[in-house]
């Protein structure tokens, strides 16, 4: 590294063992919100309640004088304002997305980075015309293998300076539900969700969905930038390459019953009957069971679970318990038809990515 | 306090010398984001993108069941449902907030709380009837004292079960411009910000801008309760009752120049002159000047300022910067015409109120 990147940028490194939450890691929490967990009650996020990770800063973009370039190995390559996209066939899917470093300021040892606990995710319904058809406009050549998608964001990390670049194999970027999306619940896409167009693979987590897209070029090779091979990659120590994070493993939110306390956010509830709802999803397949506990993991208790209202949009779940007086912590978990289910205790990894142990929420009944 | 309480409320602290900030407070930020500092940009804040700070849940609120009451020491008390509301007459305020604990984490020693930086702020329309109105509708008696404002959120702080209420003086509340708000930047309220109508007080910190209104008492004597008395209290020693928290001290930030780094946020900026802008406000009376320094608070130069857009809303500023290859702390600082100087280093105050030192922005000049 030069002087300008030893000041500017860390090396990843693990927090010790005490080491409380460092104000660095504060600013990113204060910049980049979850979804407030009782917004779970909402089949679809309001805007505003979404959850937000911007790497950079939210840039600048006037809609008007936007262009999305189409290239690299195809036949006809393209370059379309926005009148021309929003032309196009378009359709909407209902598609939750959660941030790939949801969970990692309950690892410990705690990897230094956005410090997310369990809300970074939310569910909106994004429309858009399908990437496949503009790939199929652009006639995409024999040898193609990934397709790099390249946002107007800037910035440095790990000492990189860098536009935000994602690259996804060619099979995905070709499904019919992968959208360029323009808007939101609605709505035109609000800035910090990338207006103007945004690109939405349904089941991966967040990183996959680059904001403010301005370039889709077919490549040849694998995508080697930062974001796929440095970044979001599952790993144990930081020399070997690890494994890519792709779709999100399955998991299950419960929106926390009762009332809570402003500081400790700790759960107070009536006794009685207690309706326990709320949410579980996987980028893998639809859930097939939820599960709850309120013995700390110790026993479990099937939950009801609602319609799935798309392939790729959280389930609603519910379940009722007989709350008695004492103190409580309540666990969720979920599996899905592929086979994976949450675990109660985190694997760890390296970079803090892909964690899905089941949620805790503490409880006092009255 | 009985086990309830303890169980779920830990008493006011102040954080040790080393004290890295905790889950508690971490979970309080992920809930309760500030704005991005690049959203300075905006001379009105998108929605989604204004600070939010919920003392406990969101509450669900069906707008058509929503009813206000107007009762206490009034001759006429009243109950209005949102469309009556409605039919009242409207004025749209362009009005800036900022959380009265902005800048809290920053303090040494840390007051244990919601930790913001320098983020908690945020531009907006309000639309809505003006609250004096109502209140001469009602009929004001001639020994009312305070005006009771009642939320329906509800939780528990520092032990204490309670619906969210603020008392304000019934001078205030007869402000012209203190609106019954039930839509933000042309559109209803979203949930986060006090759906289906909120209290706006121009000029003062949030806490007076009761969110998810449902109660409006005019009493005739001053208003004891907890948000008044024990919380938003400036106070060096526990045992002291303090001094109320009420406008808004001067306040100007610099939106943040170059490209950030991911994780220190520390700014990369071109040599060459760079154009330094941002905003500026204050509760007690417009903003007269805004000072930069490039050298830590050394040395000061005046900013260019913009048109007052609206008594109580920010006030633009710029400046031009030739900066030359190096490190540097830009630090901003505003004075009102009331008198009031932000100062360069925080005063402290037990429960981190009203803090306004002078932001720092580290910029690398390559």
């Amino acid at each position: 590294m030069s002087t300008v990147e030893e000041w500017v940028s860390a090396p990843a490194r693990i927090a010790g063992p005490d080491e409380g939450v460092s104000i660095d890691e504060l600013r990113l929490a204060a910049r980049n919100h979850g979804l407030p967990l009782e917004a779970l009650r909402y089949d679809v996020t309001p805007a505003g309640l979404h959850y937000l990770l911007t790497h950079y800063d939210i840039p600048a973009i006037d809609p008007a004088g936007w262009r999305l370039t189409v290239s690299g190995a195809v036949t006809r390559p393209l370059s379309l304002g926005l009148d021309e996209l929003r032309a196009r066939p378009r359709v909407t899917h209902r598609v939750t997305l959660e941030c790939a470093g949801n969970g990692r300021a309950r690892l410990s040892p705690r990897p230094v980075s956005q410090p997310w606990l369990d809300e970074a995710v939310g569910t909106a319904e994004w429309t858009g015309t399908p990437l496949a058809g503009l790939l199929a406009e652009a006639g995409v050549t024999a040898g193609a293998v990934d397709v790099a998608f390249t946002g107007a964001d800037r910035g440095f990390e790990r000492g990189v300076e860098q536009t935000y670049q994602r690259g996804l194999p060619l099979a995905e970027a070709l499904r019919d539900d992968v959208l360029l999306a323009d808007e939101m619940n609605g709505l035109p896409l609000p800035p910090q969700h990338g207006a103007p167009v945004r690109l939405i693979v349904p089941g991966w987590y967040g990183m996959a969905q680059v904001k403010w897209l301005v370039g889709v070029e077919v490549l040849e090779s694998e995508f080697d930038g930062f974001q796929n091979v440095t970044a979001y990659r599952l790993k144990q120590s930081a020399d070997e390459p690890g494994e890519p994070v792709t779709r999100m493993l399955p998991k299950a939110l419960l929106q926390p019953p009762g009332v809570p306390d402003f500081q400790s956010r700790v759960r107070v509830v009536d006794r009685g009957v207690v309706e326990l709802t709320g949410r579980a999803w996987s980028g893998w397949a639809p859930v097939e069971s939820v599960e709850v506990s309120t013995d700390d993991g110790g026993s479990w208790r099937p939950a009801e679970l609602g319609p799935q209202p798309a392939p790729y949009a959280w389930r609603p779940w519910r379940c009722e318990w007989t709350a008695i007086p004492g103190r409580y912590e309540l666990r969720v978990r979920a599996r899905d038809g592929a086979g994976h289910e949450q675990p109660v205790d985190q694997a760890w990894n390296r970079q803090g990515m892909a964690n899905n142990h089941a949620q805790g929420v503490t409880v006092v009944v009255r």
